[in-house]
C-alpha cells in the first residue's frame, strides 16, 4: 500500500455568519470572520489515496488524472467563488474549513477506484490553519 | 544603508469589476476575477526601509515597532475585509494588487523618519503573483 | 472526526549537555550542539486536535482559542527563552526536540475538552528535522 | 513513541517508459514524462522512524547519525544521477515516484534498530506530488 | 512605476559537460553535473515586468497573459526536456542556469510591449541556487 | 552581468543587550530580545554575486566552490555558536541582523574576485524579518 498525494490551489470569498443568530451573537463568536461584506483565502488542497503500484506503470494512480478530477470535479467550483453562495456542493453548509473538507471528500470518494481509495482531504486556510478528514 | 524588511499577512476577499463597463466586457477582460459574488485571497505584505544602523542598538529600526507600525496602520484595515467596500484608504481605488501595494506606500512613507525611509512595498497575491513598489 | 491543526511559533536558545558526562563525552555524542554558550532556533510548533464540527458554528473547536490557549500556556513559556533554563514545564529535561515535544503534550492534553481531544504534538526544530508526539 | 523526521534532497534524471510497449502506447500513458531524452527533478526525502527517547540523551537515534545513514546508503546513490540507468537497487524497477520509495524503504529498514525502527518514507517528486510508504 | 511578477515550473533534465574537454577535465569542474547519464531539476521561473498601472483595470499587464505568453514561448519548450537536446532556443549553448536565464530573456523580451517592460529573469535551479538577469 | 545566489543556513544564540545600559532600560528598547539567558534563531544566508558567465563553463562562478567559502570562512564560524561571545569576527559588535550582516559582507568581500562580485547579503532572522547590506 502506497499513499499518493496531489496538491492544488483555489482562491475563494467566505465569512463565518450563522443567519440562525443575531449580528451581536455572530460577532461573538465569530469575530472578524463574520464580517458581512466577505473576506477569503488561498486555500491549498492535498487528495491523498491509497493503493499498489500497477506492475506496468509504477503508479498507484496516474497522477495527472488524479490532477484533472480534483479540478473538474472540486477545484472548478470553488475557484474565484463565495462559498456562502456559488457552490452547488456547499448549499445549506457553513463553510467552515472543516466543512468545506468534508464536502470535498464526498465529492471525491464516489470517484476513485478500488485500487486507489480515498485516503484523506487535507485543506490548508493560512499558513497557520489546516484541517484532515479521513472520511469517518 | 541595510535594508530591513517585515513581513505581515492579511486574508482579504475582493473582485476585479469596473463600473463603468458592461458584466460581458468585465467578465471578457478580468475573466473569473470579475465574479460578482467576489473571491479571497491570503495577503503577504513586505514592507522594507533602509537606514543605517543605530550605534546603541545595532537596529535600523525597532523591528517590531515596524510591525506594530504596518498592522495599526495597514493591516487590521485591510485583514479580514471587502476590498472594494470595507477600506477606506482604497475607497474609488480599484483593488488591483498593484493599485493596494501603491496605496500601501502612501499610507506608510509619510509614518517613517528620515533614519529609516521606505523602501519597498511588497505585496504577494499567490504563490505565483505579486508586485513591488519602489515609489515612483 | 475532523483533525485540526494550528501552527504557533517561537525562538529559543538550548544546548545538549549531559551533567552526568564529561566534557569530552558530551562532545562526542552531541558534537557542537554541546557548546556550552548554547546555540538557538526558530521552532514551528503544530498542535493537531480532533473531534466533530459543532452544527453551530461547523468548528471542532474555535481556531483563534485554540491558537491562544498553546501560546498562553506553551509559547509565551518558550519564546526567547533558554530552555535549560528559563522554563518551569521543562525543568530537570534535557531539552530534546522530542522531550519538548512530549513535555508541550503534557501541558496541553489536559486542557482540551473531549470534544476536542489532543491528537498530535510536531515540533519542527530546522527545516530538516522535526518530531511528532502522539501521547503513547 | 515519539516519531522522529530526517530531510534529505537529491537531484535526479528520469524517465517513465516501459519498455515492453510501443512508443505510441508510452506516450498515451505517461505522456510528456516519456520523453526518451529523459527529464528530471528536485527530490526531498523525508525519512520518519519511530521509538521512546533515550534517558541520557533526548533522542529516539542520533538525527545527524540518521542523516548520515541516509545520505550514505539511498542519497548518495541517487543524487546526481539517472533513475533509470544509474542506481544498482533500482535495477530493472520502473522508476515511478512510488516504486522509488518502496525501494528506500528496502534499503534503510534493516540498517536500523528496533529501538529505532523505520516508520515512513515521504518522497516528494514536484510542490504538488508525493508519496508515503510505511512498509506493507 | 510597477514591478509585477509571475511564477512558473518546469521539471527538466541536463548535464555540464563541455564537449571540448576530456571526460577528466570535465570530471574536474563539473563534478557530480557532468554525469554522463543526466540529472534533472524542478525550476521555478520568475519573470518580473515594469510598467504604470492602466487606468481602467488597475494592471500593469494582465498577470494570467504574462503566465499564458511565458508557458507557450518559454516553459512548453523546457519542461519535461533536456536542456542539453531538446531546445531549440538553447542549441549551442551551454545549460548552466545563468545560460538559460539569458536565453528566456532573448525569447522573452521582444514579445512585452513598451508598457510593460521586461525587468528581470530569475531562475531557480534548487532550493540552494538561483540567478536573475537583468538584461545588461 | 548575471546575479548568482547562494544560500547557506546556521542555527545560533544571541541577545540583544547594550551593557553601557541598566537592566531596565535594555528590557524597554529590546524587551523579549534582552533575556540574559539568551535565545536563538535558525538564521538563512543569501550571498549574492554579478558577473558575467565564463564561455567554457556557463558559470559566473562555481557554485559548489560559493558554498564551500561560504561555509568555510563564514558559516562554520556562526553556526552551533552563540554570537554575543563565541564568533573572533564578531568581537565587540552589537549582534543586531544588521550588524552581523555587514560582518559577513567584510569577511567574503575580499575572497571574491574581480569576475564574480559581492553584491548582496542577506540575511533572514525569521520568517517575518531579514535584512539585506549591499556593501554601501
Amino acid at each position: 500500500m502506497v499513499y499518493l498525494t496531489r496538491k492544488e490551489s483555489f482562491n475563494a470569498a467566505h465569512k463565518l455568519y450563522n443567519e440562525m443568530w443575531s449580528r451581536e451573537k455572530n460577532e461573538e463568536v465569530f469575530g472578524v470572520c463574520s464580517n458581512e461584506n466577505w473576506h477569503g483565502h488561498n486555500y491549498d488542497l492535498y487528495v491523498t489515496i491509497k493503493g499498489s503500484p500497477n506492475p506496468d506503470t509504477g503508479f498507484v494512480y496516474d497522477v495527472k488524472k488524479l490532477g484533472l478530477l480534483v479540478r473538474e470535479n472540486v477545484v472548478d467550483h470553488l475557484d474565484h467563488k463565495n462559498l456562502n453562495i456559488d457552490v452547488p456542493f456547499l448549499t445549506g453548509q457553513f463553510p467552515s474549513t472543516e466543512n468545506v473538507a468534508i464536502a470535498i471528500w464526498k465529492i471525491l470518494n464516489p470517484l476513485l477506484p478500488d485500487t486507489a481509495k480515498l485516503h484523506c482531504i487535507k485543506l490548508v486556510e493560512t499558513s497557520k490553519i489546516y484541517v484532515e478528514y479521513f472520511g469517518e
